[in-house]
């Protein structure tokens, strides 16, 4: 039923999107503002991050979808608007930019700001290219893969997934575009995820949704453990594919969530993958849990670990790290019954039964760590408990990225 | 009253130590076996790892120290003996070749290993070298030394602190080593102490009085987030500075509680500075917090940041970092109350007031942030809590020794 699509945040019906360089950043090469807009007023919910220090546009943005509704999204990379004196002013000024250009009132303006914390934020760019961000709106591809560069910052790839679902018999659309690659560590929500879908659904059933969802999307992914002061995903639901409004938790939800689950955890992968200086992708999946929670907890915590993550980026099946993490997670399992395997295109190995290591070849090891993607499999041995998380591997250039990033 | 002083763990009365190479290890260079010993059976204490994979010495040590009592520490570099299927057989074997060499019941032997996670032990090199390392046993700084380099991993530089101090009338001295480096996140105990004292106290007391240092010192420093299976500090006293024996809450153990802080923070510090691949030493002193746990959620957190780490290592005052850490320490501050300052022996900087940014000059920031100790000060303006924590930066050393561990 659910199928991949092309498109990104344009993929669902009546959105458009774009992005330019206005002028925030130094390099002009690089797009640095995104503006989504749809058609018509659409059902809103969002997540945020539960750092104690938030972004203004984070503050913003809450008041804005206070009654469940918005029509656009406003997004600069290169500049945080966080710990400001002047950010909720700077936050509002943007959201009433897309006022002046588009006759969509502010209050119905998503806001979102990512890049250095603690530097003003000057609106005099924006200003100044609004006029072309909004005549540049595009329906197709182009316009989400604009947008999609524009909030970018140390992602060296843009993020963007889409798929098509039925509702009702109804061919509904959800798609979506991301950026993450460092302080990656989302609570409550992730980096910036930006979602459109044409489904109808009310503002509470997507809020719901959203909910749900990342507890087993954005969740379960980290790069480098710092939770975020801006962390923000969004969605914004126009209702155009016709469908009958998803008001309650039936078949309909289900199918919404699925489609959303879909797209969430094609962006988490996307993430995790290009987390910043990442050589590789690393997948892991536990199985065999008491419960969710605790499939979730070991799984998290593994790619969590700083000494798992050096271990993986030199490819040295240091197993010993996988049990040392699942250890401290706080998951209460059975340490004689942990099950470890690693496994990748380049083949499978296991080294650990019951707790104990067991005998493997080391060069076999080696050819299957070596590949860009690691699989990290953990029977628990316990119940029927499953969770995956998505992580990266620790490299020299995270180190070199973030010892001088501000200049 | 309390002075530091030389000797490490020989410098309280009645104790020797030795270290020698036995050949776990592949370098001759490398000492791999230490052991320690009281002239006399001496009160004893210890706390462990709280992670749930805990290695087999550290369940043997809760056995033998049951009563209250031991007389030697024995401990291995090379090789943790974790989740090895003989590991309780091994570490016992351990203390019976204490028994064998020094009639000393091993059940009064305290063993400890560090190394490697799931690679099997042999005993029969420690067999080959009891004798030499129980023959070789020295009082003075020498064995001190010896010791404290055998149980050194990827240590850089040795872990000695003593200090002298009175207790009713008596001069008493604790001493210890220590060895850190990677996995150190401390959580109940530490990676490995080990301290004498020839003060005399109940094991009561003992336990108290180390229980309740931990929560201001080990549990406040972190090399990397990732708590070892095999943490342990552990402490003898064997009572011969003929002080009258301390068995209640009195000067006699606030003077002997301010001693032993006083040798433990000197050794979070030397750990700290010799993290793994660490340039510098990171020091966060938290005041003006509601209370005490405030202040250390909130010290701890900043020095646990990976991107507040890389900033250091560049020397880039990345401010935003900090409140960024604090932000997601779960502490509850007030954001608009929060300032920053840097310091070190290059100088002063501050950087944040009220929780917004304040002009400095980066020039200035440079050469303060290029020492290699620094102060992050940071004010919360809320009240009377205070805390300290140590940490360190993140190099590209740090992801080169861990990329390749094992071989």
């Amino acid at each position: 039923m659910i199928q991949m699509t092309q498109g990104g945040i344009c993929a669902a019906k009546g959105f458009k999107a774009n992005g330019i360089h206005c002028g925030i950043r130094k390099n002009k090469e690089k797009r640095d503002l995104a503006l989504i807009v749809s058609e018509c007023r659409a059902a809103a919910a969002a997540v945020y991050t539960t750092n104690l220090v938030k972004g203004a546009p984070i503050q913003v943005t809450k008041e804005h979808l206070a009654d469940g509704y918005a029509q656009a999204v406003i997004c600069n990379s290169g500049n945080a608007n966080t710990c400001n004196a002047d950010g909720i002013q700077i936050a509002e000024g943007m959201s009433r930019l897309v006022e002046s250009k588009l006759c969509i009132p502010s209050g119905d303006v998503i806001v979102a700001s990512t890049g250095v914390i603690g530097q003003p934020l000057n609106l005099s760019p924006m200003e100044a290219g609004i006029g072309e961000l909004a005549e540049g709106l595009m329906a197709g591809p182009e316009g989400s893969a604009h947008a999609a560069e524009a909030i970018m910052t140390t992602d060296t790839i843009k993020k963007e997934a889409a798929c098509t679902f039925t509702v009702g018999g109804k061919l509904c659309t959800i798609g979506g575009i991301a950026k993450g690659s460092g302080m990656i560590h989302p609570n409550m929500a992730t980096m910036l995820v930006f979602l459109t879908t044409d489904a109808a659904i009310s503002p509470s059933m997507l809020k719901e949704a959203i909910t749900e969802d990342i507890q087993d999307s954005f969740h379960m992914m980290s790069v480098d453990g710092d939770t975020s002061t801006n962390d923000m995903l969004s969605i914004l639901a126009n209702g155009m594919a016709g469908n009958e409004k998803i008001v309650s938790k039936g078949d309909d939800y289900r199918a919404f969530r699925e489609a959303l689950g879909t797209v969430t955890k094609s962006l988490c992968r996307a993430i995790a993958a290009d987390g910043e200086g990442a050589t590789k992708l690393i997948v892991c999946k536990v199985s065999g849990a008491a419960d969710k929670e605790t499939a979730r907890a070991a799984a998290k915590s593994v790619i969590c670990s700083t000494l798992f993550k050096c271990a993986m980026f030199g490819a040295d099946a240091n197993w010993g790290r996988v049990l040392c993490a699942i250890g401290y997670s706080k998951a209460p399992v059975d340490v004689k019954k942990i099950d470890v395997d690693f496994a990748s295109d380049g083949g499978r190995v296991s080294v650990c039964r019951g707790g104990s290591g067991i005998p493997f070849s080391e060069e076999e090891a080696k050819r299957v760590l070596s590949a860009e993607e690691i699989q990290v499999e953990i029977g628990l041995g316990e119940g029927p408990g499953e969770a995956t998380a998505w992580g990266c591997d620790l490299s020299y250039d995270y180190v070199k990225i973030n010892g001088d990033y501000r200049t």
